[in-house]
């Protein structure tokens, strides 16, 4: 593996969800907690204007707008639009071979009972091998992967040739919880920790098998014909962290108290319960299967 | 105590708030539910707009709009401040001794921990016999008492003559938790009962105790110069219920790990702990004392 020279932390890209904005705030004051000697570490906001707002964008989800063809098209021009287009500068650009960052974390927080989760979209041996790292040093941490083509994922983080996303819920819009600010911190730590090792010949490569919820569908709330939604979640999924759902359990609840409930007969596990983000999106929750996945050795 | 013939149940005055914006569509679309035979209710939105954006409003908190001072000013003319006074219109006006509404019940939610709470701000002999007999419905309910001069407290259910703003969490901004759906649900049902025993004569008067929580201060997070906060809830008041809070007991945890005590020598009970609102408002929670009141017999 390369060694990594310049890596990004990143809060805010939404900007009500405040673990991130808050770290990176404390990063800001007190450097020395992201220093370390072989390579450089940016801390930074990427939407100042919708932290100000505390809320989770000003026009369109900036998260959704780094795809090489949105960057690339000047007629995509909301407030979001734009600022992915200079955040691809400062940070990447998206594809090249000399990008301004090696790698990207990017904070976001969920009203999901997802503890501390990193949610990865591609299967470079670099990713592997941080989250093996990981998930040794905490193994509360789980790897929820999002499908999708590498290059035209629009996550900010895919500016650089590498990185990801954490998840830390479940916590409200808006809300600071303090157990979960002190765990990201700490991931955060072990993550440098990893880039460090690795840039001095130090990191003892991983050749076992990692636990991943691949993720297999996305699922809507029940709606009526004008797209109200028409249930709740399930109290029996509510809170729930990576539950198993197997055929017949419920997974709504309609606003009369009848169920609706699973009828496939794959086994699978539902991430990202109730987030409030997602509503507009149109998805209540993600069915994942849960994998075992040997690492080159 | 005077009959009660009209009635209003108002959802989405915080438009992210769900519970109530959900109850209030689905009682429009099942009038049977809040349907009396001694009294006539109106189930209403009253902030579309807000509830179209899923925020809890556009320009100013709609449920500060409501001081009489307010109301009577043109030159107050945010969006909000205009809605207040075509609100007032409809459903009082605010002092008049013919009110077009003998009760208003708004319903809140909120992402600290209160359960079921009803947040009253008068004490009218209605109010009180209305909260004694839904403890003894519900005895999960708990009442709060948020102080201020009742003309001119600017609550929205204050323009009718008696009325109270329910919260239940906690539930995060812009989603629907079952649970607190259905038990709303519910203790609107009870309210409804009460005002038709009322009105057929068939209400026994409660003369017993009410355990009230009422509001002591106002407790800000710990701020810089610049107005940023500096520390978050102590986890151990993190999802407390109405917590007792004494001398040494910590109420914040700073970001670089040292706590905040409390450091009064009165016992107290912290409720609205974390409000995603009210970081904007200047505060993180609520420290309140919890009294037996004795009912006029």
């Amino acid at each position: 593996m390369k060694q990594v020279k310049k890596i990004a932390i990143i809060g805010g890209t939404h900007g009500n969800e405040l673990t991130g904005v808050h770290l990176i705030q404390k990063f800001k004051m007190a450097p020395h907690l992201v220093k370390r000697e072989s390579f450089e570490t940016l801390v930074m906001h990427s939407n100042e204007k919708a932290i100000q707002a505390c809320r989770r964008y000003i026009e369109k989800d900036l998260n959704r707008c780094f795809s090489i063809k949105g960057l690339a098209d000047l007629s995509q021009n909301s407030y979001e639009d734009l600022l992915a287009k200079a955040l691809n500068q400062k940070l990447g650009p998206k594809g090249s071979s000399t990008p301004n960052m090696d790698f990207i974390v990017d904070l976001h927080s969920t009203t999901s009972n997802m503890g501390l989760s990193v949610i990865i979209d591609n299967e470079n041996e670099l990713t592997w091998q941080v989250v093996a790292y990981l998930q040794q040093k905490m193994p509360q941490v789980k790897i929820f992967k999002w499908h999708g083509d590498t290059e035209e994922t629009s996550f900010l983080h895919t500016v650089a040739p590498n990185g990801f996303a954490i998840e830390v819920g479940a916590v409200p819009q808006g809300v600071l919880r303090a157990d979960l600010f002190f765990e990201t911190e700490k991931l955060l730590s072990h993550l440098l920790d990893f880039f460090e090792l690795l840039n001095c010949g130090k990191l003892k490569k991983f050749t076992e098998t990692v636990e991943v919820y691949s993720n297999k569908c996305l699922v809507d709330f029940p709606r009526d014909k004008e797209g109200n939604i028409t249930a709740m979640v399930h109290p029996d999924l509510q809170d729930t962290h990576y539950q198993m759902v197997q055929k017949g359990d419920p997974l709504f609840l309609s606003f009369e108290g009848e169920p609706i409930v699973y009828e496939q007969e794959e086994t699978v596990y539902a991430v990202f319960v109730n987030e409030a983000a997602y509503y507009e999106k149109g998805f209540a929750m993600c069915l994942s299967r849960k994998e075992r996945v040997a690492l080159p050795s």
